[in-house]
């Protein structure tokens, strides 16, 4: 039997099938929301659909936004001979918070990944190969340290290589205050691998 | 300076300010969302502003419904003589799930907690003494074994006495197939407190 009436059922039900939400979270939410002063539901409901109906990729760097040219590429200041290419718009938010990096970036959006099914023709690979006839002077590659990041920077260094364009990896290693009894083999190996000297 | 575009800052904003999603689950479900269909996402939506805009407590015993007698206070073949009290309609529901018992709730959308300021006046007991003046054999009070759940119980224990009503208290102890390394010690008092003899 049902246990709650239909409306709450089936706004359980929308909101378990988002990632991370459980049946469990998505009956708190669910309850929380139904709570709330009404004016403060439509703002929520509002922020959602208006950035779904209003946030598309950036013309240049296939970032997130809602204008056309996103900040970052249409910042003057920017160093636009260097394209740091990501994943992920997260990914990208996640280096511009170091507030260090002066270059533009590339996003993908996903990475080679035989296992799911997604080739290079899934991901804004294309895109980027029609950047790098512009004046670029070094692509660095940031994907992530996983099979799929590192399959993807393999494929794409291979392509950019023949250009004669810089083409460069983020370091991989220990995190900065990571103890080492707590870090994987492969990221101790890696570490090794990459030592530098002193 | 801001890491995305201002339509995806203001839902993150909004998502951050859900019971249990914290910034880091704001920005993961952001994405998500953003990527999904926008008919799925209108979906969604949707789901929440109509369980808000049409879920309220039902006349008889609170518990949130789109009807105005909720399927529990309506049903005939229910005990109506025997009122369960519980603190919210999620605590119903998993007493509904068990499928065992067979009278009605009360819903007091909360408890009696002097540290939150929460008196006695703003849940629901007035209606529930009213609701005592019908044809009531039994009230069981289910509140959440916590301070506040223990405080209304002995709260409304008083107030019921007078009546001529019975009253119980559901048992707390040992939860079944609970090792009792894993207890803590005020469960396994009350535990104790409460044996039974075989």
């Amino acid at each position: 039997m049902d246990l709650y009436a239909g409306k709450i059922n089936r706004l359980i039900e929308e909101l378990s099938s988002l990632p991370g939400i459980g049946t469990k979270s998505a009956g708190r939410l669910a309850f929380y929301l139904i709570n709330e002063p009404e004016d403060r539901v439509k703002r929520f409901t509002d922020a959602i659909l208006d950035a779904r109906a209003n946030i598309h990729y950036c013309r240049e760097c296939y970032t997130l936004t809602d204008e056309e040219v996103c900040p970052i590429c249409s910042n003057p200041r920017r160093d636009h001979g260097t394209i740091m290419v990501v994943e992920n718009t997260r990914d990208l938010a996640a280096y511009e918070k170091t507030d260090k990096y002066e270059g533009v970036y590339h996003v993908l959006h996903g990475a080679i990944s035989p296992m799911l099914g997604i080739g290079p023709g899934d991901i804004k690979l294309k895109e980027l190969m029609h950047r790098l006839a512009g004046d670029v002077q070094e692509v660095i590659i940031a994907t992530n340290s996983s099979l799929e990041g590192e399959t993807t920077a393999m494929y794409l260094s291979k392509l950019i290589k023949p250009t004669g364009i810089r083409c460069s990896r983020i370091a991989s290693g220990v995190p900065v205050g990571g103890d080492l009894e707590n870090i994987d083999e492969v990221t101790l190996l890696r570490a090794l691998e990459g030592r530098t000297e002193l």
